[in-house]
């Protein structure tokens, strides 16, 4: 059988991790796909480091175009990132016929939809395997694990940086600004952190999970984002206190008014598998009518664990080449004239319990005020407690139980009135995840 | 696009849920397929249950040989269980050029090898992700997720009766038989449970799964197999106070030797998620060179996850049926010629650490003397403590480094000769599972 060949566009760290992988594992990777994946051609900035690295075995260019229009080449792969040069690299690769393989979240989050309806009309594949937590495979496990089920929600931690800073925020009682920068220094978190910490990498991840979910367009501008820049230690220790664990959640669920697509800072019960997923690792929940709840777990990035992800999607395609692009499994799991547009849930529409925190001035009637508003909006309290929080001064914080977020926004609105309220009223959802 | 038509062998728990599944997502599932997948023929022992469920939408007959002759039916389901009807189903199913969808580990982990060349040589698919691990696409995810991979090892807790069973037994400081007859009212244990506690159903599913990481034939025969039925209570209480809680794992690694394939109760250090799997859940732990560590948790049993995984199967076959027969997804992961028969490792020639328990006569030189026995056979002492356990008696527990397990029984044969040794001597193994 002839060899499959292989474009690689960009060669820094996933991408060299996808040429290590591919020639260390190259006897196993044949023996399961039936022919030998190689790669021929490399285009890079750095062309000193490419050759130190792949030898006289591959061609190496400066320019990703000589990669794209290379008759020679049946699969490109694109890791350079971002949605410029990365988008025009790949739609020229598709309208040359070729498949392609990206780790890009970003890029397909915002143009997935123009991108598959391209490969669909050129009959070729995109995969992306690693596009979402890295090795785990979780968009083959949505896609084509669990096709019996009629998925109701995913939870997801999907983004390690913040993981690992929430783990150390917790478990040495840091603030967060001291956590991010040991994170810097030990390589967890990047110069510019605010993709990551303000939530933006795990919308672009849970936007792609949930068009595989749901069978929707990919749709990211609709997604409700929260990072993790403005989180307490207070509330991490308050929410220990109470059973729960705060992560980043990427959180997508189906209503009968339409799909929530939200990313935040979640408390989670201690004892939930999710809430023991520690430092940089990745874990995804997916609950199916018939499956139950199932969870994925592993690395969600890095060199070889994202390498992984991009291989065995080199090998599907490998696979797949030969089968009638009709009947091939479909990019975003659903057929694409099965694709509906079920309207995103605006943030006020989203139902969920809440913790509230807040300051208040320690004198009688100020609970009864408080808890007179919740009542009002029609919202129920779980439990409670108040400390003393300074001279005068009472911290209470509250666990609500299930609500419209618009409704307990216009109660805090009206409890943050109140002369004796001394501080910002502190929100954060509450998801059991049962 | 014309339907796919299903023939059902077995309308019990599993073949009554993948009707419903099937019925009740039948638009989800087509939307995913790009075809509708209908059950046009049941087969059963008890038509008029049969006709309750189905209704006048499919034939109904007692012989299954209806089922697997009949011109119209592309995909057989095999949801008998057992090795001898089911064999023979299955084997004319393919003879008849039919795919095959079964949940039968016993049979393929015995026959398996005979099925898959049948199929190859037929060029139809035999699918079985509802085999191991119920409703968590495990098979998929080693199959096809991990293709990048040189699998190192995979350690599963892939029985949910016993795992049920030895949750309750940490949980409620019951005894074995205690709870098994719990387990047994409540219907997560059945009436003869000896495959499950025994731990010949999870050496099944560890000898499918071993094929799919190392591509070597299935050979349940070499399987090294213990219970749960031997476990004592005060195992269990001096395992949690030594950080560590009893899974009954089934463990496949590859050594330089050969291949372990070993189920057995096992010692795990309580903070890893394998160590919080509860219950009757399932969960597998897979730990590829480039992917590290992943881990796939879920329901392992019962009527709509089995069914979840019977479903998938069908949407599988169904996306695939168009494609060369040659690059379809191989039965056991690799190519049906690249198979190597690697050997699997007698018992005697695996690596583990170890627990011992033994009650001695509570005199002066007695654990200098047992000491004396392990470093005689070259195997070092991680840690030990002793308790007095009656009037002159004491309980020793070791933990044990990493050491070849014929070393530690023949040390364990000497330890049990000596005349102050009052007990049989409990070994159990040791997992860090990193």
């Amino acid at each position: 059988m002839n060899t499959i060949k292989v474009g690689l566009l960009g060669l820094g760290v996933v991408g060299g991790g996808t040429w290590k992988v591919l020639s260390r594992n190259a006897e196993e990777i044949a023996r399961r796909a039936g022919r030998r994946i190689e790669v021929v051609a490399v285009s890079t900035l750095d062309p000193d480091r490419a050759r130190e690295l792949v030898g006289d075995t591959a061609l190496i260019t400066r320019d990703g175009m000589d990669i794209v229009r290379n008759p020679e080449i049946d699969i490109v792969v694109e890791l350079i990132g971002g949605d410029t040069v990365a988008r025009q690299f790949i739609m020229e690769a598709i309208e040359q016929g070729k498949h392609v393989v990206t780790a890009n979240k970003a890029l397909l989050a915002k143009h997935g939809n123009e991108i598959f309806e391209a490969a669909r009309r050129k009959g070729v594949m995109v995969a992306f395997e690693a596009a979402v937590a890295g090795g785990i495979p979780i968009i083959k496990a949505i896609r084509e694990g669990l096709t019996a089920n009629r998925i109701e929600w995913i939870a997801g931690i999907i983004n390690g940086t913040t993981n690992f800073i929430l783990s150390e925020m917790r478990d040495r009682g840091l603030p967060f600004e001291q956590v991010l920068a040991e994170a810097q220094r030990l390589g967890y978190a990047e110069a510019d952190p605010t993709f990551d910490i303000e939530g933006v990498d795990a919308a672009h991840k849970l936007t792609l999970l949930a068009s595989l979910a749901f069978g929707i367009p990919v749709q990211f501008d609709k997604a409700h984002i929260e990072g993790i820049s403005g989180l307490e230690s207070e509330d991490i220790a308050h929410a220990e206190r109470l059973g729960y664990r705060i992560k980043l959640l990427g959180i997508t669920r189906r209503t009968e008014n339409g799909i929530e697509l939200r990313v935040h800072p979640t408390l989670v019960p201690k004892g939930h598998l999710i809430a023991n997923v520690e430092g940089a690792m990745n874990a995804v929940l997916v609950k199916g009518d018939a499956v139950g709840p199932t969870l994925y777990y592993g690395q969600g990035a890095g060199e070889l664990p994202t390498a992984s992800a991009v291989v065995a999607d080199l090998v599907d395609v490998t696979r797949l080449e030969t089968a009638d692009p009709l009947h091939r499994v479909p990019h975003l799991a659903f057929q694409p004239d099965a694709v509906k547009d079920i309207p995103i849930l605006p943030a006020s529409e989203i139902q969920s319990s809440y913790y509230l925190r807040m300051r208040v001035a320690d004198r009688p009637g100020v609970l009864a005020d408080v808890a007179r508003i919740l009542a009002d909006a029609g919202i129920s309290i779980g439990s409670m407690f108040q400390d003393p929080s300074g001279p005068n001064q009472a911290s209470i914080i509250f666990l609500l139980h299930q609500a419209r977020e618009g409704a307990v926004d216009q109660a805090i609105e009206r409890i943050s009135a109140q002369p004796f309220v001394q501080s910002k009223v502190t929100r954060l959802r509450v998801e059991n995840l049962q």
